[in-house]
């Protein structure tokens, strides 16, 4: 089957950061493509894989870079497929805001869906709810992963309130 | 036709910036409902709303909020369906910072898909690449959109290459 | 005797910074009850927790959080009960900037009595505050923790004017 | 009947702001005073009134300022009732940054309740609510303020449902 | 004779910024082009203006973009021409800080000469001075436009000495 | 007699911004001279300027300059002499933070005694202030005028603890 | 000899930073005292402190705090000699951001002159420079500092020069 | 041969990044000379060293600095040479801030081309640009380095597309 989500990223050093939307599709039952392209040093690559995009199968762009980050953008600029924009905040990151700005304060016509710094987890399930809206059975995965977050939260509030917080600080 | 995109706002102080997502959603040939929910005001709305959102056919759900902007964050929290965020810029916000923010930066699990600052325009068109993504007229829309953003940009260049800049800024 | 401060946290991870808030109240004779309770992961057990509030006898909430940290806000917008927002630099923050706008900013209607970022500490003296001022023995104990804390000072004070700062900043 | 509330400013010029703090009291049926108060330029006046605050019946303070704000945690160092701090966007205030990080941040030890920029209005209702969580019925005038908010909100969404959105845009 | 310079802008309505720089450049003798290319609405443009840059004669290229701006570094990733980049503080910008950010931190490999928000005045001197370095006639213009500079400053403080700052003011 | 301070700034736009310095001084009986002094456009007067303060008897310099405001640390650099550095929020600024930044973060060495931004009217007390640690009837005029700060907030709050908050409101 | 510069600063745990200014005083030949004092926890003691300061001889008094810093500030308002100001990156800070605000940013009449974060080494030669615009001998001791700090950044090029920047970094 | 590029830092405490200007400059064949110079502990010789650099051969200055950085733009208003100017995140500095607007926001009349914090490297690359768009030679080389950079690329997205990417997040 074709992947239905293409991960990108401008470095093989942001590897560490947009593994996490992988490993989140893959839970999510969602297929898809992983790959480094750089917008600024292997820019016909950057437009090829843009372009090609739609016919190739994809339904979802991620694409996460660090910086003064622009691939997320220039990708969103030649595709009309939804592509969304994981902020990184690489080593030479002002604490991220160069990366959140670069990718959130798109202009008027050309959106990139942007989550929060080194947030490609959470880039990986905004995916896969894409394809959900359309996918009975990614829905449904998409639901019980929320029960799941649901009920490590319920067995967290037990432990505490059962032991009391003095126990759980002390481990 | 069941709308496909929800288009909410926490006060009707916010139609002006969020009027923007449903005029594009128009024109790019996208069905869609727009009504106000606030997440502090009338909570018990909002859970209703977001519960509802998928069985009613929904595919998007796109949310303005300004200033602590917990309407995107809290309705994506109790839906399958994608989320787009809108921070909006209201009178109690601090140059927007606090909009961004309280919908950017959601915890692990919980994805907003963000965009620009008043970015309504960006979310209705993020919105339709969502549901364009698997309906082919959609996205033949968009890409004539798209065309369209060239050509005036096209056309604005050849005017002052052609006039001379000189021309234009006197005008 | 009911418990009438409620410290709440988003996440048990935030434990180890609200866990001061529950020191100071034991410190100063006020009782509490302490749990987790995610806005974004247990919404249904959020909304059960500030409706039954008031009428379980507490008289305060304080309630934690980082990131786009919505759960002061949203239990803030049902009950009547004053409620007190820790913003937690959690793992995922931006220097506490997103934690901190997402609950100070809240808008008109709705308001949530912040405290520094990680004020854990702070928030419990200050729910102390608030019974004290309607209850004369933790009004007193309030003031015999003040009256410490300049103690300490005037201790520390008369040490460096005594021994020298080179023999401090020595050891 | 002894006001339970005392609203105070730096300065006569951040009346305008603060004056929605002692019309939601009244609107809430709290009884408050209201007067100005330096901290720099009548450090006397302010010790007096921050150390006869209580004995004097009030049981909240609400204190504003703009700029470097120090009236607020200067108030609560000297009183064991909880001070609400309003960070007023003054005229020498860099966009309000420096009024509200001079109020939030203060040491551990000493607290002040801090709300939105210019956010009075909510100052108002924060120290009803203190009041109110031992009141019944300031209580009960809270659940029916919240409830009014919800009216209008639910008004809003049927006038737009209704009407169409394009005929509120263009009103 | 060919432009030596450059002058590119994202939209039309940076022009009344951009202008700034070619009136600059006229003023240093230096000649110029300049017109539209977008880096999301005309990626194809971009891409054929920057790599025919240097073989068309140009030796710096000055490009001006506001909000997510990702001209100037597209452009810079694609010639072996210095090129200077002019934050534009567009009406979506957030007080200017994503023009900055997103032209100044570009990744390693990939400079783009930064100017100050609005700075095309001084990109035009910029460019003037990369030309000026080799030539020296645009070298000697440059060293009489600081001349000016410097006699309108003396002649400033001439004025406010003779006449007295008050006479001034009061103008 | 001679000027005892002597005040200077980047531009004569800057003036109306430091003529307060001016106004304080002569209110608090210090002699001083006023002058434009660019530290970019006229170096070799600022040499001049700084270098030869100390010998012309001044006791105080007060630099006042916007932007990458390099005035008041260039001038401390050449002068053993206290230089008062007021952070002028120019057109070019970006909402004031490069010139506070620019002139306050002085490297180890070198201090600026950085005020307020667009704090001239405090820039001219302090330097009132050193000179008046030397001279008793500097000092008496610095403590009339704080005296007359008290007076105006005690009639501010008699007026309107006489009349009501609301009739000084409406005015 | 009575001392002639103030230290003082709101913890133990300050002293650490503020250690800098007395060794700068020592080594510029000026008299210092050095103690705790702090606003929120000794109000009267600071009262005290401030109030005497003058008649004890003192000439300028140094105040070093953290977070949200009043020392400085409220020192300022109860004396007419000069207080310089040094905001502390205290473990409690957001960046320093709060601890230089709530020092710069003081109102009008009521001025602080502030040194850049952590810089309590410069606000020791700042107070030696305000003494020593009225002594000689402190006047040239801050000539032959500068005249130090001259000959290591001469010394420190021409090592470079002389082995080459490779040998220095290899080191 | 006379070297076309001047390397300068305010302190050797920056050499351990500007180093990395050097490096670049060596591997794209462009001469270069390396030493200290300060604005604030060295004025003269800053003079000196920007007032000769045209006529001893040099055809642009690189100039690194921390905190308040004067050094770049200082070294600016005294030649007609391009200064390139590296934000140094020095010990001293906030997050980078203060040397970023301190460098950026120079007034109209006098630019520096700014690169990105610690952006020494890229202030090389930058440097060599201007020197290869005379220099035939220099020009190839810099089309070299960047074929290099695309080719490191694409062998890494290679090595993930025939590895997989779990094989090379557990190396």
């Amino acid at each position: 089957m074709n992947p239905q989500v293409g991960i990108i990223m401008g470095s093989q050093s942001d590897l560490s950061v947009m593994a996490e939307a992988a490993q989140m599709l893959e839970e999510l039952g969602v297929t898809y493509e992983l790959t480094v392209v750089s917008a600024h040093r292997t820019p016909d690559r950057m437009v090829e894989y843009a372009r090609s995009a739609r016919e190739r199968g994809l339904k979802v762009i991620v694409a996460g870079a660090g910086g003064a980050a622009h691939l997320p953008g220039m990708v969103a600029s030649m595709t009309s497929l939804p592509v969304i924009g994981v902020p990184v905040k690489s080593s030479n990151s002002i604490d991220g805001w160069d990366s959140i700005l670069s990718i959130l304060q798109m202009p008027g016509g050309i959106p990139v869906a942007t989550v929060a710094l080194n947030g490609a987890k959470n880039a990986g399930i905004l995916a896969a709810s894409m394809v959900g809206a359309f996918d009975e059975q990614v829905g449904k995965n998409l639901d019980a992963y929320k029960k799941g977050l649901q009920e490590k939260v319920e067995q967290s509030a037990q432990e505490i309130e059962t032991k009391g917080w003095k126990a759980i600080v002390k481990k």
